[in-house]
């Protein structure tokens, strides 16, 4: 049962609250002797890190990581993994629980404050618990190691969509997403964003988002039939991020409204193999990739942390309004960017290792 | 590793190729005396049979199915499930490999011809092998199985875009579905779609489809943070489906552009408890069932079986053009309603037994 | 759940009971391009199969068995698996289920009547429905394949003691085990058992045994600590054998009253690298292989079906006496002999796959 | 893969090495209200613990156990689970890692020295690292959560054999068992070892052992068929413990020394239902427990860390002697006591919350 675990050979489980101790996870199937330091998580853990703009929440998450195990200095003194599990920790240090008292008895409309006491007859209400966004801080670091097994694939990740204000794909820059801080591929959109969100901050309001992301090098033959398909690993691993409503792979929902002739990938011979005109499908054919780069897209819903009052219930029946105060995330989806990488990254290095599995194996 | 096989609690495994001897699947986890035969089965793979218009592909298939294990006649006469696992199966009648020589040689675009030789060494080309739609009809039989178990819960499906025209929403009729042969809820659009399919049939092209899901009485509390929660396995589940490049739930993409106060689905107290004002969610928060229908769509591509000549190469690297003769599908989203609500109903079945595993347990 | 599956990249799924239509099993995991028919397989399975001599139950199981997915005939003329599930059946067709109707009230003691009951409110009592030994001939099925994906490690076993009689180690002779109708490795011991069985059997009584499996040529490195462990693994699949009531690696119990003095099993440097002196370990080390032969012994218990009235109850709670009538097996020990090879087979091709996935992957 | 997890819906995953800077654990699947603080798991881990008699090592480990997720306090004041993860930590405060340079060289016979490095390439020598009985604390702190779910039943363990040395079980007296320092159920037989160890001790020695675990108040109908035993699960879930060579059910591998008659557990009523006369099959019949006392026996090995010289050889291919200097374990199968109680637990407390998902489903 996955109920906190992702992944097959390269496994990852998560644990820990937004207010607890500590956040942490474990990461189990990771190969032996791959060079690892907490630096090499640290510096995607930062990308992700909140109040690095006045357009993410300004909660101060320092969000340290620390290897626990599975790691050792090898004779060459350079610190390996060993094939052990590798346990990360993360210690919460910002824990306003005083903010939170309200929310410990009405339910905010759009958060899982009714289902997780539906569910469970109890839940942690100081920050969310453990349907807090926090925890996909551990999902960025486990991405990271899972980089570090994928090698020559790299996997990159662009905001695309802020509220009803789409990047203008002509002017896609991958060197421009580090240049502004929404993780902008076009720069004179990113600039129409930080108005947008400015009001939006303002107005104590929030807005939606669409992520794509991009995993170049990938060989041909990754991915299975029929249930553990590339694609399908993909949409679970970007549908399973807090707040995401959506997902696509390729050209996604475009290819409900186009003709067989137009959503054809044709294929010519290229200096390395097959050459295709196109990638519509993405880099994925029947759950397998291609050799094109991987396409994936996600939407991204507004938070409902609002100021705003809305109308809700309590735990008691009672009706009520509730107003959400305290720090605010205009836009959550900007800091969706590097968890989507991280779960893509993951889902990559799960099927590297069981496509060794599974090739030349005769005796 | 789930390459074949999905669910936890309420486990399917299903194999076969479209041009072997059979396809069946083995159905692992399905409680105890439940009530079933053969012919609750055969509903609603009659259903998804092809051949029923002029609108899918005349391939005959019977689709007769077989209970092979795991029911026996109780004291009552009445054939029940025993607990242990049901295996059924459909045996090919309609094998004409003779159609096939053409890709056994040259890769169609869109297919997974390049990817499965590409990953394997090796593919069955007779009709797609094991990545042909034929797989789908199992996942329908395990859906009627699954239907039984949740009971109350009905899990319906609709047409709701064929090529780039939608139904209006306004004019949703659930008993229209039955009515016509694309199972949409909109009677004049389907009209429309007739017009228009029959074109895209007479010029041997072909187009893409959404199809919206849609279980009514789930109760509150099913799903489970954080890698298994429902929306999340209804997505891998709907994704997994052969030519599907999306899935949203409730409002999906939608949610990217619009407002935090636009997307809350605000409460009231109702007569049994919680009343939501709106289901922008889609019946799901924080990845557990809030009691509100469960709402998914998923969008299908053209198939690349078209009567225009596609670019492509053959396995030895030589460039050609290639052309599916033969029976044509013009629009293959029609048949997937039928298998996205078996999916459906499988996750929900699996959640069901995973929710009373879990809740009111101490000694 | 694994309910009814075993493996973890080589998954074995068996359904079936024994009166019923057929019994099956789906293999998923097997590598692509490896040469197999259905003869590849009959051969195992006839070595397992009942009514061979007068040892063993007379009841009639042809044991034909079908391959129905998961290979074809490759452009060399040679039907090799193409990497999709393989689906195995055996029709049932000695199904004499006139001999069953006293069972169907009363439990038998030792057998899982009682507690089906239990669990399920229902049972198959036709030969046993589900915990029939005969679902041991899928198990059979899928070591056949198993040892296609394990090459040159070789699996075999051999009956080690019968009743209170136990074989005299210094006449070990694997060409012996095929030469008497015991799988026994000593020709004398043989005889004094076949001597000792047939009063066994002319009394309408039964016994038990132990039987041991020996791999050969297994590489150093197969396993997993901690709970993947190679001898774990060996454990649970022969302790899932019908009838069997306790598993042993190498000295296994004799390890509990020896010194460690003894019980090392030390080191030198041979020709192709480590020589160990000796093997009380059993091939395993902290879970993983060392190289030398891997031995696993395990104990079956006598079967119940037996001709002296033993005391049990109804179904409705009356008292009663039961005799099991009809054909009996006087030592069901010696059919699991092939049982447990097929087991050991499938676990160690479950770990070589996964090894592949393992070692050697930085990018 | 569940290299470093064990359990289906309580999954357990442990992670840390012996000298790293912490061990713990991640209990997944524990159902929310259960009161838990860490003093209940306290007081398990301490009955574990090293050091307490001069019969176990005089490593000092104080297994100061932390709870860092999953649990809140309720509005009651009593502090419970909440459904999410449970993560515990114990800090390794005694890491003379001084002691250990010989074995970074050479291969310890017996230990999984030379295996891991087979396996892995490197390993962290350091205490054993990975492999070391140290990973057995986690299980004994996820077996004291796994006790509150099961409830009613209790688990309990007893050594019944060390060296040749075994109790006489007409003296069997659980109240003794925590009355001497060898959790001996059998008075005079604790005074015989108490002599034997001493010499064992001196000697620089050390001496296997059996154990045996009870599991009373098991509920009739737990387990499952075929792959899912419960005796299946326990014998994996005994044999995963270190040194463990053996593992039996019920009268284990007697059984294959007697006749069907004598091995039948013949069955009257009782007052509440079926009494079985005796429990030859340790309260497991066709995989599912019978209401009677589930009882398991598993066997340990000497550990290897002994004073008397053992050949060996280095990583470089050296042939050498070696001798294991510092603190020793005369037996270490004594605290495999509580490691082998906390098994059975975990492995019953997964079999209660799947029996609950299965059964009464209908509608």
């Amino acid at each position: 049962m996955s109920h906190n675990t992702f992944g097959h050979l390269f496994r990852v489980t998560t644990w820990g609250e937004s207010h607890g101790v500590a956040i942490g996870c474990v990461v189990d199937g990771c190969p032996p002797l791959i060079p690892l330091t907490e630096a090499d998580i640290q510096g995607y853990l930062d990308k992700r890190r909140p109040g690095q703009s006045k357009y993410t929440t300004q909660r101060r998450e320092l969000d340290q990581v620390q290897i626990l195990s599975g790691v050792m200095t090898d004779t060459d003194s350079v610190q390996k993994t060993t094939g052990t599990p590798i346990s990360l920790m993360i210690e919460n240090v910002d824990q306003r629980s005083k903010d939170y008292s309200e929310i410990a008895l009405s339910y905010r409309p759009g958060h899982a404050d009714y289902t997780y006491d539906a569910k469970y007859g109890i839940r942690d209400y100081r920050g969310g618990g453990r349907s807090s966004a926090r925890e996909t801080a551990m999902r960025v670091a486990a991405g990271a190691i899972a980089r570090k097994i994928i090698g020559d694939i790299t996997v990159r990740g662009a905001l695309v969509q802020v509220g009803p204000h789409r990047i203008d794909r002509d002017r896609w820059d991958w060197d421009a997403v580090d240049a502004n801080p929404f993780f902008c591929p076009d720069p004179v959109t990113a600039e129409n964003w930080a108005t947008f969100l400015d009001e939006v901050r303002k107005s104590g309001s929030s807005t939606g988002a669409v992520i794509e992301i991009v995993a170049d090098n990938v060989p041909a033959g990754l991915g299975a039939p029929i249930y553990g398909k590339l694609d399908t690993e993909i949409a679970a691993a970007l549908m399973s991020i807090n707040a995401v409503k959506g997902v696509e792979i390729g050209n996604g929902f475009e290819a409900a409204a186009i003709s067989g002739e137009e959503n054809a990938d044709e294929m010519r011979m290229g200096n390395d193999g097959v050459r295709f005109l196109s990638n519509k499908a993405g880099g994925v054919l029947g759950g397998i990739s291609s050799g094109q780069p991987v396409v994936a897209r996600f939407a991204v819903k507004p938070t409902s942390s609002i100021l705003t009052p809305r109308q809700t219930i309590t735990a008691d029946g009672e009706e009520t309004d509730i107003v959400t105060k305290g720090r605010h995330d205009p836009c959550v989806g900007i800091r969706a960017v590097p968890v989507g990488e991280a779960m893509v990254a993951c889902v990559l290095a799960d099927h590297l290792l069981r496509h060794r599995g599974q090739v030349g194996t005769t005796g």
